[in-house]
């Protein structure tokens, strides 16, 4: 893998014995000039104690460094949990030498656990000493909970003939809603800009993504994407063209992250991509997709690789809109396997069960009754899924 | 188990080889005098075949039979689906020499097969020669596909000192919503009453039963419930306090059937009762159990015996009501693990944890905002939900 870097940025991941020994668990984002900042959060009710932290501290629209562990998600957990989620802040900021408003704070893992707090402070120091350009890849491992890969990637776009860069990390590797695992995403870029635009193209950037997988904005109480924005490179972005750059590679990069969670989805052999279109409007085919996307039944027939079409038609039948049944056309890649509400059976089914034992494939509904459309992603559902969580905490 | 039975009905179930050799698959219910009819059919907008007969059919308020196939559930089959269903309805009425219109038709099974109507016709005379007051077992025997047990019950009650009986039949093991497998259930009764009336009762009774399982009326292509009347017992129902008496007999028929239904859960080793309180009406607390009760985390953590209540909590912040997190307490049975939003620890984990090695306890959520309520019954989430639905069709 290439290196993975943001210019002006530091980055680092050590083991603070959260978790098992031997596993990075404790992470920091440093930019070395002040960077604008933005966010969005989880609408979960419950929020954990950093979620409620990062929200004010966003107001200022400056930060310099994020700090992440895993192992505990600091919810659920109260005044002391306020207390532990500022107190890493403000450990971070004295090492650092800077202000503690400047130090935004995520953790994921088990809810309703004290966080274990002086484990944290002891391991900032090493954390502090071990900040590199090319440390994003021990940040990733930090960040993990049931993930199986670290999630990282690096964009260049230009503006006005300069380059500038867009770096993420994240971590999630859930179900898709209703039961997703904390999202956590954090995006470094060098560009320069106003931070309540970088809240708005993170949440533009985070419907094209991580909202294709997570569907109808069901969350976790630890749901947090930050931007930091450190203006290193020169590039100020001024109007809608540069808006438009900016965005077409943000929205590549977080749509990137969002499609290695869901092939990392807890348990999963396979990413589907599926397709509603011909709905009454793009709302209906959003809540179509939804339903087939996270039914049981249709996830557990794509782990068995068997085309199982009527689940998917009566996932669409119970999503609540308007359709008529026998409009309906499936198809898995370009083989069609129900038209008009009927099956073609027999040589259709195998070639569409050849389809399936493919890695990535798409499944196209067409509603035949109007134009609205939506897709979103999704992964198989297997017996792994039901061992990492029937296990999680022991 | 005692013999099933209700006065003047009689029951059968055979082989008629839709499925595999040695399993009954085709179940018959015979009045042995025109009866009067009610019905509760599936809000899927994918219907299958019989469904729409039996909507039509029991409009003139009479029926005598009810035929029943598992192995093929006769949907999306177009029109030749709606010839078979009315083909299987005429081959009983010819050979119990009836008329078509009183045979109501019901089929479970795969979705998007044709229904293989030879074999069904061909078992039709041994299948109406089986018929005897004792056959209940055998029809409900023949209902199944992923049940394991067969689901049937008789309870009696009095009005004007007189006995009447309320015998039913269910086949249903699915998860709870979104996927529940087909429900099916067929009730017996030798009261007499008005056909409206007896939709009436019945949907009423499935709202209570079978509805706190499914929740939020989500329902598969082919769920049906009726209810034959035959006035046997000489009981009318003709005041309300006679309804109360034939509601509460019928209403405790089919909660006992939901609760086996869940019990039976597909892959399920508990049946826990949900409990909601405390919120500010019963729509918020219905939307608050089915949340919890539909979780795949939760799901997943009751089969790990993992008293994990911060997924409890996290799923009734996402059900879109409005709670105070830090007014939540859940209780397991009356173990009580998290205290205003945040959790005892130690010893009532552990103490939680005992409770959870129980086949069938009680999770309560008290919101502690106002006085709405709810229930559900769900499972737990194994290995071998994922085992049953993969492999479902091979």
């Amino acid at each position: 893998m290439e290196k993975i870097f943001c210019p002006g940025f530091q980055a680092a991941g050590v083991e603070a014995n959260i978790k098992k020994k031997g596993i990075r668990d404790l992470g920091l984002i440093f930019s070395e000039v002040p960077a604008k900042v933005g966010g969005v959060f989880t609408r979960n009710l419950v929020q954990a104690a950093p979620v409620v932290l990062d929200r004010e501290l966003i107001q200022s629209g400056q930060a310099r460094a994020i700090i992440v562990n895993s192992g505990n998600a600091n919810c659920c957990t109260g005044a002391r949990g306020m207390e532990d989620a500022r107190a890493m802040g403000q450990a971070v900021a004295n090492d650092l030498k800077i202000s503690s408003d400047q130090v935004l704070v995520a953790s994921t893992g088990v809810i309703g656990a004290p966080l274990p707090i002086d484990k944290v402070t002891a391991a900032i120091p090493e954390l502090v000493r071990s900040l590199s350009p090319g440390g994003f890849s021990d940040l990733a491992l930090a960040m993990m909970t049931t993930d199986k890969v670290p999630k990282l990637v690096s964009k260049q776009g230009k503006i006005n003939s300069k380059t500038f860069t867009v770096t993420a990390v994240a971590k999630g590797a859930g179900m898709i809603r209703p039961d997703m695992a904390t999202m956590l995403c954090f995006v470094c870029t060098d560009i320069d800009a106003d931070p309540d635009y970088l809240s708005y193209a993170l949440y533009m950037a985070c419907e094209r993504s991580f909202n294709l997988i997570t569907v109808d904005g069901d969350t976790s109480t630890n749901d947090t994407a930050l931007i930091l924005a450190n203006g290193y490179s020169g590039v100020s972005i001024e109007n809608s063209i540069h808006k438009a750059s900016f965005q077409g590679v943000l929205d590549d990069v977080l749509l990137y992250l969002a499609r290695l969670m869901v092939r990392d989805g807890e348990g999963a052999t396979k990413l589907v991509e599926i397709n509603v279109t011909g709905a009454l409007c793009d709302e209906d085919a959003h809540a179509v997709v939804g339903t087939i996307g996270n039914s049981n039944l249709v996830k557990t027939a794509l782990f068995g690789e068997d085309a199982n079409w009527g689940r998917i038609i009566a996932a669409a039948g119970r999503a609540g809109v308007c359709l008529e049944p026998d409009r309906i056309n499936i198809c898995f890649n370009d083989v069609m396997i129900c038209q008009n509400g009927m099956g073609y059976g027999g040589e259709a089914e195998r070639q569409a069960t050849l389809v399936m034992k493919k890695p990535e494939y798409a499944i196209h509904i067409d509603l035949q009754m109007g134009n609205g459309k939506a897709t979103m992603y999704t992964c198989d559902f297997s017996y792994d899924y039901v061992k990492i969580n029937a296990d999680y905490r022991s």
